[in-house]
């Protein structure tokens, strides 16, 4: 059974989707999980991007930005520094970067398909520490193989799936969520698509279309050892924002810059204990990779006036792909918690209450 | 007659205002303004902020921002260097920038009170193109001085005055706002405020606490040559957050950085044409500037796993500041055009259309 | 009569300068100066650069780096985020840096060449505070108009001229010094140029070709009121570096990153008090200013791994630049102290003692 | 039989050194080693630096800077942002980065030694694709259990040992090299220490005590393929520096820039393919982990204007952390090829032809 997202259930969000409302509306883009639920206290996956699929390895223009750092987002500093992501992205928990990394490298020799004698792969993550046991070491080599050799395009699964398995978001359950936008023709038609990691949030912070939901729902938030374990603002918050537009570099990095922004709507405030890394890629500009014996390469870019809608894009597909995420998540027992999903009917009632139903105006 | 503020028509913002729910709370803060309202044309100010006063010149660790850099902020290379802020900053319009630097200067030669043989001064800008010819370059040094010589603490005037006089912010009149948060004992008691230069934003972006408020209002924007001059989402927010947390540069950047969360609370995606760029300062440590003759100063930080209120108060203070911006600035005709403040009658009928007035839990 | 320059004298640099060993060789960049010497206290200027000259104003790509930001250079934000330099580049003293940045604007205007309805002109500073006081303020508007209408190609003046005029360098007179690198065709025949307006350093430090020359010199060294004002490893060093090769906005910024590299082939430290701030800027690409009604731009880039000759031309030209700006200063007495020019045959007695004449191999 | 270093061959440094001339002359860092030499492809291992020792595990202030991103330092985003580094730091080749960041957490866990329920360990790479196998993934967790519980302080082992076992360096043997300066007492009496993997550079480029040396070597450079590997500056160099000063997390970023100058001081241009990431740490401040219920610790800091005899002492034991890797290594033989070391006799004759054995003036 096709699962419930957001959109059927009537919260209201900016923009128009595209076909999927998806990352993957963005052509070229899939997806790939291995979601690893096993005995009591594994719960935790491997998420992977391909920028363009599984069978074209040419790198892409992409632009990074660290809104709050405490997190990890191996690879970064090549981005940031050559403006190329060489290789496929990795979404998966604190404790298993390193072999996800690793074996993302070894993919690339099976495949044969390195950039230079060496390879720098992102790799990023998010702590479910609470749900999964970190300590565990649970992913594995073949679920990172898994991940890379199935990946789709079109309509993909969110929730509890991939890396964001064993997530927990504004706790509630979280864990992977999609949303695009497809700007209008005469804005230039471009995609815009966000997939987000989800493990962040005090319960009341959090605003659903500028609701303020977070206030209404009872204390069952989770506890460990008798005490929540959110008395900080950890968890971190991933998101990987892609597109179509021929955006350089440095506009990626502008474009990453607006996932902030889009985190925000839901009402984080940035906790300190938040690793908010947030990636931008363009699958446009193919040919950057691949220059003349002078090194020169023709390509395009967009002009800055022009990227108003983009920048507007990206902050509503985050928006919307974090609630997503949320929506589609489910009730979880796990390592050392409980965690309940965002109940669907309650949260229809808060927003009739405030309402947030009605469409007022495009 | 006192001026009407956000939070007395009801608006519910998050979090409790220090006394004057002003950037002034913070302990020695004071604020001065220069406002220029001549002839057809003149629409301009000069704001400055002095972190400990006017007496007391003694620097303040500082930490800055550039979210969105399509505008100025001279002095920053040395903030985001050395970690201090060693003057009055300035506020004033984007073709004034370089005569308020420069008679800052002036004024610390009057006064003696150079740190080095060379000033950095610290002036940012927002652009009022429109409500002002800036062409004209209408700030002189004496609006520069009286500004700098006749600051206050307590309540200060928002809306149409100093540096904000001609801006305009979604499409309403615009200008200088301010807020203020004072923390409870047990997360430290620490103030936090912020003062907001506002000219930014699209009307049909405009949210306040959550309500999409700018899709109610009928298309009575400004139009100059027959044109919206907000074609694009120009303009420029300058945000300076103050505290007396003891909070070193590398905290008081991360301070920086959230500031655009607020901004984005009130509905803006950070369009490519505005310049949003973000100070924060902390008033602790003074003794930071006094080191013995081997150089060391005894001074305190704050853990990090203590930020995250600060943190809030940072998001929430400068969304309500900018909301006061507009609350408090009038209708104003000017150079080429003229711009309706936001009516509160109307928008205090949204906010009850959507269920905003209630206090719901704290 | 013809200055000598470093070259003049026998000091061995690296790689093959471009025809005029300046700026001006990357085709279109022009230079103009106003040099102030009036009385016994005004030994200051002002430089010009334009990207492509006085009659072409389209903007070009360009990217920053502040290795020490204890300095000014206005409109930084900009051209970090946008990735656009939008007009001439202005050199000046430390105080004089507003009255050029907003003149720059009026100058604009009355040329009616501004890019958008507002201007972020760059201008950067070191500080002649010694041998000018800093305090009177001595550039005017007239000096700045001048300096913008009079800029010209081919050979331009070095040493004490234009913002360089009181400047020093390693407790020597410095000022103003050019270089250029044309490379190989086989590497792209791109041009590289730079300019420098050098302040920094302590005597002991200076490395000329790798040879410790400062130790050389007896202690002739400024002082004033008796003491000698380099305690402190105080000045600032700016240089503006240009290419006519296809780099964009993030690449630029890895050009200007080099600047560093060669400010350390001269024996400096990077001291606390220097403001080591740098630009670079392509005069390629001129179509990015220009785009469809789409905002598409067809433009070029030069491959990553074609760079290293970029790079390595900005690393000499950097260091032969500094150079010549002291071998081509003169003597100088002004408002504090008096500063000798580097002696050109005690120098030559000392590259010969180290065997650094001889050609050994290119 | 002890090594040679470069001081016993008579080349001249800046500066006074500690008493083992390694970065364990900053009390309480400790350094530990795996050298993997097996069969004829594996040349690789770990270095472990613990910056208090083994057993002290108290988070020490960090900074870093990415000079030129190719390359790996996982951790980065959270020292960047929280300024502090929580945990022994790692340096191997590029694909063993993976398994080296996970193995830290393990060994973490299993001396239960967790700052946060998650670890962000920083583990940083060069390449050492030529001598060794970087696909054959040699690196075991044993290998780096080892490096980590055999750690010491006083004199450390150079050249071809643990991460640096199979790096090159300006087309000789490269690997790991250290140095140390201790400041006089009246400029603060702090030691600053270096420990550098070094892998970068072409031949020709080689500049030692600013001597050319690099011109003067017939052409015996390594080939694979019949093709020199070095046709790109390819390569990397990570640098680690400490100091007991009193360093805030700004400040160290501050020093970690300084790197960049002492590279450039060995002759680099900061080639493309070199990935050049820097961190530098303090011991001093261990209170600032050890913050009151109030969340407030009591600190100290060293005033900006006694920064710079730290600066200077970072780029010359930079500079000569380079040249003992070199000095130290020995030939090798290895996967592709087989390089030479830095030959010690011809490198005495082309310093005294350059009458660089002379001690001129301290």
């Amino acid at each position: 059974m096709k699962k419930i997202r957001a959109r059927d259930l009537g919260i209201p969000f900016e923009g128009t989707p595209g076909e999927s409302n998806a990352i993957t509306d963005v052509p070229g883009v899939t997806v790939g999980y291995s979601t690893i639920i096993e005995g009591a206290t594994a719960r935790t996956g491997v998420t992977i991007i391909h920028p363009r699929g599984r069978q074209d390895y040419t790198p892409v223009f992409a632009g990074i930005h660290s809104f709050n750092g405490n997190g990890e987002m191996t690879g970064m500093a090549w981005v940031d520094e050559g403006g190329f992501l060489e290789g496929p992205i990795g979404l998966t928990n604190t404790h298993s970067v390193g072999i996800v990394r690793d074996t993302i490298i070894a993919w690339q020799i099976k495949n044969n398909i390195q950039y230079q004698p060496w390879s720098l792969p992102v790799v990023a993550e998010t702590a479910d520490a609470w749900l999964n046991d970190m300590n565990g070491f649970f992913v594995k080599d073949h679920h990172i193989f898994h991940a890379l050799d199935s990946s789709t395009s079109g309509a993909i699964e969110e929730g509890n799936v991939g890396g964001g398995t064993g997530m927990m978001c504004y706790e509630f359950k979280g864990g992977t969520g999609t949303s695009s936008r497809k700007l209008p023709e005469k804005l230039g038609g471009w995609t815009v698509g966000a997939l987000a990691q989800t493990n962040f949030g005090r319960r009341y912070q959090l605003n659903i279309a500028g609701v303020p939901v977070g206030k209404y729902f009872k204390d069952d938030a989770p506890v460990t050892n008798g005490e929540n374990p959110f008395k900080q603002d950890d968890g971190s918050l991933i998101v990987v924002v892609a597109t179509n537009a021929p955006l350089l570099p440095h506009q990626l990095k502008r474009m990453a810059k607006r996932v902030a922004l889009g985190m925000a709507r839901t009402g984080s405030i940035g906790g300190n204990g938040s690793g908010d890394i947030f990636l931008a890629f363009s699958t446009a500009n193919a040919q950057a990779a691949h220059p003349d014996k002078q090194g020169i390469s023709q390509i395009q870019t967009l002009a800055n006036d022009h990227l108003d809608p983009i920048f507007a894009a990206t902050v509503y597909a985050t928006e919307e792909a974090i609630i997503n995420s949320m929506v589609a998540a489910e009730d979880m027992d796990g390592h050392e918690i409980s965690v309940k999903a965002l109940p669907h009917q309650e949260l229809m009632d808060i927003m009739k209450k405030h309402n947030r139903f009605e469409t007022i105006r495009e």
